[in-house]
């Protein structure tokens, strides 16, 4: 409430008076001064500045009141969202998910296939989901319901070759979730620190800051697709102890994010070698792991098992070694983000430790439980000779090689860009290429107070209304500038705005 | 791997030798003295020992192993876990909810009706949320999508009759993590603390553990029906500050949580004004607001605008308040909490504080998108005259009224029981009453290290296989006992379980 006119000259009403004087604080319990200083220090660029402005942009569009901006669409190539842009739900999924949710579909088995095509699999499925959820809306263990962790055990074995227990397997609202658990549970203080790639997906860093615990960065080969260094880990593990850092664990990203990599068996072997001489947890994203175009994938679980039984274990080392596997439903062909759907296998943990990994999940009681079914579907899909087994495998493949003929097609386009430089697309769903700017550019970055990569991206979407990630956004060398940006929109006129754009852009500022 | 046999006596295996003898560390990264101590402070009882047991029985009977048991069946009156137990969905919300989730299905509405009895305005809402959402396997924006907020904001203005903002209104994975939200951010370090009620749930205590900063217990008026005591707030919140504690915020939840009070307006009042003078943020945790059986549920945002324009604003003391009230589709006669969805309504929140919220949730990216969509079924429910509406009220009334029939059953069961008395059921979905147990009774539960609410629960258990919660673990006053047990099993013969039980537990211990 304020008050206008000339106060002291006339007197005042006395509950005015009382406002003015009153002893009553004025202040919020609450400022910017006074909250979580870890929480102000957190950074999350994926949906920070950038990403709202193009928010901003988009609905001034769809209010019809864009006529003045450049552009008539918005790309959010910025969030590795596949079903906000091109990608379909895969059918096979969403029939079983529709009964899960609405169980009284099946009491007319008929009408579902004679007038929606539901296959006999997805009913039978269905059940065998209510069978061990009960409901969807019920409350599950807080690890996640046990058929469905039985399930995930049974794809990690048919992946690797190697056998995995349910009960080390704990579903989770996304890897993002389990990411966070296992990071809570590992740092102990303000000492303790974790390896994380640079370059890297913002949730480490941002939940390191917020549990004010030391991010430990180590560089990626960018010359050697982004491959891991394992000397120049030591090197800055041995750098952290130094400073007294008591390094915990060591993240791995494979397929990369932002870098579209995807790593050779040699490399995750040496990370483990590393992990196992200097007493490290392994946690491996591999989150991308069917997003990839090059080779085949390799999971550390499989890498783990190969190495326990060779003669590089003559010693015993691999034994005990730590390893905590993320996968998602939100990645891959599945792309179900929206369902916040995930699990992570822990190998080699301490029961102690699982314990109180138990209790740290059960105070968020359990993970949203149509996402637990669809973990479920993801890593038990129909198979060959079942009804639903051609239409899914037709899907499949065809959001599969779409996203691979985009990557290289964008791959293409930054070929022909000037200052641009990009590795070739191996996996996941970016590219994360190099830029060189021109000092003139990098001078005009400095007048507005940005850094160089911000102001490109910021001129760019200003410009174009496609939406891309700055490279500060995930870390990069001193002295270099990166973009990450998805390859999921649909179309290539999205591209060539790019292109325009950075034609002119360097052009400008020559 | 274990090595059996007289090491030493005879020669090994040079590499049995090495791994005896090797200088690689033998021991784990991470054990319990190691990790978190945080994590490991936090106490969690809902889903603690006795909930762990009480699933292995369950577990023992499902196999057909608990021949030996005195119990056929385990009752599960530990967690407010509806659809677990006899809650059914509610057939409008799952309808939807299957159309959301397999859009095809809407290809044949005709179908839909005919085999399936879907409802026009089925059909219609689900497309609605559909424009909104594009895809429940899309992302949303991280404080949830825009028309469900739009909906939220309109049904607090229809319940309270003052207007409410979706910009403030922030949708969350259950009210359990807009809790974890709020208070992350503001707990600023070790010296933060915040008044919560005793007994609580026990989400406040863990999540306060876990965040390293102080609960500052103010107990609640057991023979007043478990009100709010201003008095005793003030004094908790004096000797608090005296002791350096900076006190952020009050928790108040209403209806009661384990208590089954529901406040009066004057209790409301009181503490918001409260709060307003000792600068407080006040965290209403409304979650059972439609589970109400005395009364009529009041929210603490009518109050604080009510306030607002009263006389006792004068000094515009309540101006300045900060207000974060929660919702979840999690109780009440929606009971969808395996969708993990809620809300919370942020008020006089400072905008840069409210940033530093969004740049926190936006770290886990968003709420899962169907529990978003049952969100705005629940706040939005068919209107009368609508086609759905017949059906929705016939529902909603029922569960409404078996979850008051069972409050009153169990009520009158406690009565009856020897040394137990019991405040009668007002609202939420839980009784707690006091026990007092004989000298031999403790002195039983000391010799098992056990305290002697826990020692009762437990026998509780082994004998019928009901499960219950001890008052030790949502807290109670120094010398009282006391144990939580919701009304949501179906039938009685469970009650009859636990009150033939209590005899012979009085009798054995007399």
């Amino acid at each position: 409430m304020s008050f206008s006119g000339p106060v002291g000259s006339l007197p005042l009403p006395s509950f005015v008076q009382n406002r003015l004087f009153s002893s009553t604080p004025r202040t919020k319990a609450l400022s910017i001064d006074n909250i979580n200083p870890h929480v102000k220090e957190a950074k999350y660029a994926v949906r920070g500045e950038l990403a709202i402005k193009s928010e901003q942009y988009r609905a001034q569009l769809a209010k019809g009141e864009g006529k003045d901006l450049p552009f008539d669409s918005v790309i959010s190539a910025n969030i590795g969202n596949p079903q906000q842009l091109d990608q379909k739900p895969i059918t096979f999924f969403r029939q079983v998910a529709s009964l899960v949710e609405n169980p009284q579909l099946l009491e007319n088995e008929d009408a579902l296939e004679k007038s929606f095509g539901y296959k006999s699999d997805v009913i039978e499925r269905a059940k065998k989901l209510l069978k061990d959820v009960k409901s969807v809306g019920a409350y599950s263990q807080s690890q996640g319901a046990p058929g469905i962790r039985k399930s995930v055990a049974d794809f990690i074995e048919r992946r690797d070759g190697y056998p995995a227990d349910p009960e080390s397997i704990y579903l989770c609202a996304g890897a993002s979730a389990g990411v966070n658990s296992l990071m809570n549970v590992m740092c102990a203080d303000k000492q303790s620190g974790v390896l994380v790639p640079i370059p890297q997906y913002p949730l480490y860093t941002a939940t390191l800051s917020l549990l004010n615990a030391h991010c430990v960065p180590y560089y990626l080969k960018e010359e050697d697709q982004w491959s891991t260094d394992v000397e120049g880990m030591r090197t800055a593990l041995k750098d952290a102890q130094k400073k007294g850092i008591n390094v915990r664990a060591v993240v791995v990203i494979n397929p990369g994010n932002p870098t579209g990599g995807s790593l050779a068996a040699e490399n995750i072997e040496s990370v483990l070698e590393l992990a196992a001489e200097e007493n490290l947890v392994v946690l491996a994203d591999e989150v991308y792991q069917t997003n990839v175009f090059e080779g085949e994938f390799r999971s550390f679980k499989k890498s783990l098992r190969e190495l326990q039984k060779s003669d590089k274990n003559k010693d015993g080392k691999f034994d005990h070694i730590e390893l905590a596997s993320l996968h998602s439903i939100s990645k891959g062909m599945v792309g179900e983000c929206g369902h916040r759907g995930g699990y992570y296998e822990m190998v080699g943990f301490d029961p102690e430790v699982v314990a109180q990994i138990y209790k740290f999940v059960s105070i968020m009681l359990c993970p949203p439980v149509v996402g637990q079914c669809i973990v479920e579907l993801m890593v038990n899909p129909p198979k060959e000779g079942e009804p639903s087994y051609e239409l899914y495998r037709e899907e499949y493949d065809t959001i599969f090689h779409n996203l691979k003929k985009r990557a290289h097609a964008l791959y293409d386009a930054f070929k022909e860009m000037e200052g641009v430089e990009c590795q070739y697309p191996q996996g996941s769903m970016y590219l994360y290429p190099t830029i060189q700017l021109s000092p003139n550019a990098i001078e005009a970055a400095k007048k507005e107070g940005k850094n160089p990569d911000d102001f490109y991206c910021l001129r760019l979407l200003d410009a174009t209304g496609v939406c891309i990630v700055p490279g500060s956004g995930f870390g990069q060398k001193e002295g270099t500038l990166h973009f990450r940006t998805t390859f999921l929109a649909p179309g290539t006129d999205w591209v060539s705005r790019i292109t325009d754009f950075h034609k002119e852009f360097m052009d400008k500022y020559r």
